[in-house]
C-alpha cells in the first residue's frame, strides 16, 4: 500500500483524487501495490464523500510516516515552496503540477530529492498531459536537442484560434476565454506569457543543463497581436502563436525567449488550435518531433501526475538527475541572436525592396508586410528608424 | 564495455553504426558503458573503414559470448526470425526496426525474452524515430487507450500530400515518390498498405494486450484514390491519408483495420504531410494525445534503435511485459461497426437527401459527394445499392 499526500483540492487535486480511483485496478496492476490518497490538506471544509481526509495543518502530512508521497497542487510559491522542500527533507518523493514551484526552485529541488535518493517529478508542469518532459528525458538518448518551440499555454493559444478563426479583437476574444473559464479575471500571467516563460524555462533545464531563471528570459505576451496582422498573415498561410523557445546558439549560449511568433503551415505548431498545446523539438539525429495534446484540464493534468506517482513508486531511488545551478552568462542577449521577423509598415513597398532587397513581400491594401530574411533584432532596428513601423513579429 | 552484434549493413544498420558513433560520449555518460559493434553479419564486402568487424556466418555472432545485445537490421522474417530467436534463446537482448517480425512473431519472441530475463525492443519498427511505444508504454499508466490511428507509413504519405497539393494522380504521384527513393520499384508493401498494417497491428498488440496476426486485419492501399475526389475533399478543408486504426468495440471486440480515410484540418493527422508520420492517441482521462515527426530514414530510425540499445543496458532484467497470445475472434467484423463515410455518386442530390436524410453533402459539378453520419459498412452497401457510386472511402 502507498500513501499519498495531496496538498489542494482544486482542478488539479480534485482530478488526482478521481484519477486515482478510476484507475485504481490498473494501477495496482501496473505496480504491485494499491495507491491512496490518505489525507488532503484543505484551507476549509467541502462537501465531498472523502471528507474525513481532510487535514488543516501540512505537519499532519509532514510527520505521518506512512505518507511516502507528497503531492502538491495548490499552485504558486508560497507556502508550496516551504512545503515541498520539507517533503523532500524528510524523504517522501513529491510529484507536482506547479510550474512556478519548477521554475523558480527546481534545481535546489531536484537537488534535495538527489540527497535523498527520493524524486521530485513533474511532468504535469509542462504541457499538462502531453508527455513532453517524459519524452525529453527518455526518449533522445540518441539525439541532442538543437532547438524546442513550444504552445504552452492553452488560454493563449485559445484566444489566438479566435483571433484566426473569427477575426475577433484580442479583447473580444479575450472575453470570450474568460466566459468559458479558460481565462482568469486577471489573465496577466496567461496573456503576457508568463505561464509560457515558466514552461520553456522547465524544458531548456532539462535539456540544456542549466538552471533558467525566468527573470532571466525575454518575455512578451499576446496584448499588442494585433487582428490586422493575423489577417494578413492568414492569406499567406500563417498563423500566430505564442511560443516559448529555446536554442543553443553558436556561441555556445542558449537564446531563450517567449513572445507570439508566426508559424507558417507546416507541422504541428500551426495545427496546434484551441486550448491544445504542443511541443516542436528538433534533433540532430531523428530530425524534427513534436508533441500535441491536453495543456490543461482537470483530468488531464491529473493523469500526467498520476503517471508521476507511478514512477515513484516503482523507482528504486533517484530516476532523473539534476540540472546546474543558474548561470546567468549562458543566455544569450535576444537581440543579437540571427532570427526572422515579420514587419508591418506604412511605407511603399520599393523602400522595403531597397532596405531588404532580401525579403519576401505580402502585397495588401493600405500598407506594406513582407518576412525578413534571417536578421538580428538590433540590426533591424538599426534598418527600420526611417520607416514607418505598424507592427513588428518573430516568424519561426 | 558493452558489445553489439549487428546483422545487416543496409539504411538501418548502416545508420546504428553511425549513431552510436556520433553519440559515443553521450551514450557512456548515460550508461556508465562504452557501447560497441564488436560484429556487423554481411552477405558480402564493402569498402567502410570498419570492415574488419564484418562476418559472413551469423554463428559468429551467436556464439561469442562477449555480444550482449543483438541489432537485427535484416528486415523480412527469413533468416530475420531465426536468427532473432536463437539471439534471444542463447540469453542475448534483441532490438530490431522490423515491424514484419514483430507482427508476425512478436508474441513469441516476447515471451521468449520474458523466460530469459532479457529484451526484445522494436521502437524503430513503428513510426521511426517517433517515440509512440514508449509513449503508449510509459506515459500512459493513468489512462486507458479508446482508439488510435496513425499514419504510418511515410512512402503513402508522400505520394498522398503530392496528389493534394499539386493535383497528381495516384500513378504520378507514386513515379515522383520512386525517382526520389522513397518508393520501392515494387511499391506494393506500402502503398497496398501491407507495412501500415503490421505497424497498426503492433501497436494494437501492445494497447489492447492480444496478439493480433496482420491477416486477420482488413487492409486496403492508396492505388484506388481518385484525384477527383481529393481535389473536391480539399475545398471542404478534408485530406485523404492512409491510417491504421484500432478501437475498442462496444462489445468488447477490436475493431482495426488499415484504409484510406478522409480527415479534417483538426489536429495532427490532417497537418502530417510527405514523409513525416503521425499518431494520434483517444484516451480517457488525457483525451486525445500525438506524437509526429520521422517515420522513416537511416539517423530516424537508428537513433530509435540505439535509445532502446540504452534501455537494455540499463534494464534489470525484462522491462515490459509481453501481449497474450493471438485470438483472432476479438477481431471485429469491420463491416458491422459504426463509421463515417465520404461518398462520391452520379446521382443528384435529392436522391442522396431521400435515402441520406442526415448526410453533409458537399455540392461539386458533376457528381454529388456526401459525408454519412456513423453507419456500418454493410447498411451503407445496401443504401447505396440504386446509386451510380463513384468512390467510397471511410472519414475519421
Amino acid at each position: 500500500m502507498v500513501k499519498i499526500g495531496l496538498l489542494g483540492h482544486g482542478v488539479v487535486g480534485t482530478g488526482v483524487v478521481e484519477v486515482l480511483k478510476n484507475k485504481a485496478e490498473q494501477l495496482v496492476e501496473l505496480t504491485g501495490e494499491k495507491i491512496e490518497v490518505k489525507s488532503v490538506l484543505v484551507r476549509h471544509d467541502y462537501d465531498v464523500d472523502y471528507k474525513e481526509k481532510f487535514v488543516y495543518d501540512f505537519d499532519e502530512i509532514l510527520n505521518d510516516d506512512e505518507i511516502s508521497i507528497v503531492v502538491e497542487a495548490i499552485g504558486g510559491t508560497d507556502p508550496a515552496y516551504r512545503y515541498v522542500k520539507s517533503a523532500l527533507e524528510k524523504g517522501k518523493s513529491v510529484v507536482t503540477s506547479n510550474k512556478e514551484l519548477v521554475a523558480k526552485h527546481g534545481y535546489e529541488l531536484m537537488n534535495i530529492a538527489d540527497e535523498k535518493n527520493i524524486n521530485f517529478m513533474f511532468e504535469a508542469a509542462v504541457g499538462g498531459a502531453i508527455p513532453v518532459i517524459h519524452g525529453v528525458r527518455n526518449c533522445l538518448k540518441a539525439n541532442k536537442v538543437n532547438s524546442i518551440a513550444g504552445i504552452l499555454n492553452g488560454t493563449t493559444n485559445y484566444i489566438l484560434t479566435k483571433m484566426i478563426d473569427e477575426k475577433q479583437s484580442f479583447d473580444i476574444a479575450l472575453k470570450a476565454a474568460q466566459e468559458l473559464g479558460y481565462a482568469e479575471a486577471d489573465p496577466s500571467a496567461d496573456v503576457d506569457g508568463i505561464d509560457t516563460c515558466r514552461k520553456i524555462c522547465i524544458l531548456a533545464d532539462i535539456i540544456y543543463g542549466n538552471h533558467i531563471l525566468p527573470e532571466d528570459v525575454h518575455t512578451e505576451g499576446i496584448r499588442n497581436v494585433r487582428i490586422e496582422d493575423v489577417d494578413i498573415l492568414k492569406l499567406v498561410g500563417g498563423a500566430v502563436k505564442l511560443l516559448g523557445v529555446a536554442k543553443r546558439t553558436e556561441d555556445d549560449k542558449l537564446f531563450i525567449m517567449t513572445a507570439p511568433h508566426v508559424v507558417f503551415n507546416q507541422g504541428i505548431l500551426y495545427a496546434a488550435n484551441d486550448v491544445f498545446n504542443a511541443a516542436q523539438l528538433e534533433t540532430d539525429n531523428a530530425g524534427l518531433m513534436s508533441f500535441y495534446g491536453r495543456g490543461a484540464g482537470s483530468l488531464p493534468t491529473a493523469s500526467a501526475v498520476v503517471n508521476d506517482i507511478v514512477e515513484c513508486v516503482c523507482a528504486d531511488g533517484t530516476i532523473y538527475p539534476s540540472w546546474a545551478d543558474e548561470n546567468a552568462k549562458m543566455v544569450a542577449d535576444y537581440k543579437t541572436v540571427p532570427y526572422q521577423f515579420y514587419v508591418n509598415v506604412s511605407d511603399d513597398a520599393e523602400k522595403v525592396e531597397e532596405i531588404f532587397p532580401t525579403a519576401e513581400i505580402i502585397h495588401v491594401k493600405g500598407c506594406t508586410a513582407f518576412i525578413t530574411e534571417k536578421i538580428s533584432e538590433n540590426e533591424l532596428g538599426e534598418k527600420l528608424s526611417g520607416f514607418t513601423v505598424n507592427s513588428v513579429l518573430r516568424a519561426l
